[in-house]
C-alpha cells in the first residue's frame, strides 16, 4: 500500500487547545495517522505529521483547512517564525510504494481544492511547480502575511491556484512536494566556530558545495563545541555519507576531527542502508535481501 | 507480534515430489509462512526457511516430521553434506520483539515432542544447549548417520532427548537456538589465493580471530580474483563493519586492497543500520528514529 507523508506546519503555537482541535479534526479522517505534532510557543506555529494513502491524505489536509482556517487570524497573529498563511505550508512526501509523480499530482488536487472550497490563493512549491523561480519556499514566504497584498498584484507572482488577493485572515498557502528531509548535525572535536562556519560554507549548495544540502555552523554552549548543523533535502542525490567524510575531510585542513554525528528526528532507512553499502563497498545488493523487507513483502 | 525463524535441513535434495509434499505440510500449517526453500541433488539435502510466532512455528516443524520421517530413509540415503537425521538440524532465530531466551525455550519444547512423538533422539545445540561440549553442530555431527548408534552409547553422548539409539530410518535430530546467520564475502583485488586464506585464517575464530566469524580463502575462477568467504554467526557481538575493517587491513599488508564486498542471501536490517552508525559515528541514535519502524509501530 502506497504511504504519503504530510507535514503541514500551521500559524498557532500558542494556544494547545486550539491546536489540539485542529489534529483531532485531522485524526478523525478515516486511514489517517497522525504520527507526531508539536507546537513552537515563541515561533507561534505547530508542525503536524500524518501519513496515509493519496486519498486519506488528502481528506486529512482539507480537514486541516477545515478546522484551522477559522481559528487562525493572521491580523493578530504574531510569532518569531515568518509566515504568509494560517494554514502557511504543506509538503507532501513520497515514502513507500508511491513515486514523486504522485506526490506531485496530490499536491496540485489538494491546491484546487483548498482555493476553490475556501478561497486561498496557493502557491506551488519545490516539485509541483514548473516555474524555477517558485521553486523555493523562502523566495515565496517573502514579504510574509503583510505583504501578501502587494506580492500577489505584482509581476510573476499571481498564485498557481485561487484569487489574486490574500484570503482576510488566512492570507495564502504553499503547497507542494518534496523529498523527506534528513536533519544531521556533525559535532566537531573544537570549540572553533569558525572552522564549524567554514565547514558549513563549503559543504552547502548556497555557497558552492553539494546540491541537496542546507548547512550553517552553531556553538553547542553546554558542551563548548563547535556544530555543523545540516539539512538534507534529497539523500538520495546527496546522501549522508558524501556529505560526513566531505565534513571530515574539510575539518582535517584545520587540524580538528569529527567527534560523532546526530539524526534529529527521523531518518528513511534507505539513507543508512545507503552509509552501509558505501563503507562496505557492498556490491549486487538489493533492499530484497534486507531480512525486515522480505518477513513483510509476498512470498 | 513475536517474529521467529526456522530453518530445517532435511536429508533429502534428489525428489523435488517429495520434498515438495513436505514444504506442503508446512505451508498448510495456520499462521506459518514459508519464506523460501531450496535443494541441493549434490547435497541431498534441502532447506526450508519459515518464520511464525512461536505456536505456529512448533506446530510448523512438528508437521514437517510428520511428512519427512516416513519419506526419508537414511539406510538408503547418501549424499556430499555430513548428516545425522532424516531431518538433521533445526535451529530456531530470534528476528522480531522476541527474545534469544524464548527461541531456547522452543527448541526445548520442540526436542521433546519430536522424541516423545517419533522416538527419535535429539541433541540439544548452539544456545540450546547447556554442555559447553555439546554446542557446535560439527562436534554433534561427527561420525555421521552411520556412526550413531556408537556415538549415542559413548560416555557423554546420551541424547538430550528420547531413546539411547537411533531411530531406524531417520538418526537423530540436532535441534537449537541461534542468532541469524549472515553470508558475507569480500572479493580482493588480487588473483592471489594465499593472501584470501592468509586473511581468513587472521579473522576467523578457530585460528586466533573474532568470536563469531568463520572464514576460508577461495578462488573465484571466473573473475580470477580472491574472496575472503565469510559466516558471521553474531552480527549484534561481532558486526559486519568490524570484520570489514580487519579484512581491509589485512590485506594492506600484502599490499592488496578491498575491491568488494557482498551479501549473500538475506541479512538483518540492525547489522546494515550497526555500519552506518559506526561510520557515520552517529551517536544518541535509536532504532525508533527510523521512518518505516515509526510507520509500523503504533503512535
Amino acid at each position: 500500500m502506497a504511504i504519503i507523508e504530510s507535514i503541514p506546519n500551521i500559524s498557532e503555537g500558542r494556544r494547545p487547545d486550539v491546536v489540539r482541535r485542529i489534529v483531532d479534526a485531522v485524526q478523525a479522517v478515516p486511514g489517517v495517522r497522525v504520527l507526531d505534532y508539536s507546537s513552537d510557543a515563541s515561533h507561534n506555529r505547530s508542525v503536524i505529521t500524518l501519513v496515509g494513502d493519496a486519498a486519506a491524505v488528502q481528506a486529512g489536509i482539507l480537514a486541516l483547512y477545515e478546522a484551522a482556517v477559522p481559528a487562525i487570524d493572521l491580523r493578530t497573529q504574531c510569532g518569531e517564525h515568518p509566515r504568509v498563511g494560517a494554514v502557511d505550508v504543506v509538503p507532501f512526501v513520497p515514502i513507500e510504494d508511491v513515486t514523486m509523480a504522485e506526490c506531485v499530482t496530490l499536491a496540485r488536487e489538494v491546491a484546487a481544492a483548498v482555493a476553490a472550497r475556501f478561497g486561498i490563493p496557493v502557491f506551488l512549491y519545490e516539485e509541483a511547480s514548473d516555474n524555477p523561480v517558485r521553486k523555493n519556499l523562502e523566495d515565496i514566504r517573502r514579504g510574509e502575511f503583510e505583504g501578501l497584498g502587494a506580492k500577489l498584484a505584482s509581476e510573476g507572482w499571481a498564485p498557481d491556484f485561487g484569487p489574486a488577493a490574500p484570503h482576510p485572515s488566512a492570507g495564502a498557502s504553499v503547497i507542494g512536494a518534496r523529498m523527506p528531509l534528513i536533519a544531521y548535525n556533525i559535532n566537531l572535536n573544537t570549540d572553533r566556530l569558525d572552522v564549524a562556519r567554514k565547514i558549513a560554507a563549503a559543504i552547502r549548495h548556497s555557497s558552492g558545495g553539494l546540491r541537496y544540502v542546507k548547512a550553517m555552523g552553531v556553538k553547542l554552549d553546554d558542551r563548548n563545541l563547535a556544530q555543523v548543523s545540516i539539512n538534507l533535502t534529497n539523500f538520495q542525490k546527496t546522501p549522508v555519507h558524501r556529505v560526513f567524510d566531505m565534513v571530515t575531510r574539510e575539518a582535517a585542513r584545520y587540524g580538528v576531527t569529527v567527534l560523532e554525528s546526530e539524526v534529529i528526528g527521523l531518518i528513511p532507512s534507505a539513507a543508512l542502508v545507503g552509509a552501509a553499502e558505501h563503507y562496505l563497498q557492498l556490491e549486487r545488493f538489493s533492499p530484497a535481501q534486507i531480512l525486515e523487507n522480505k518477513l513483510r513483502g509476498g512470498q
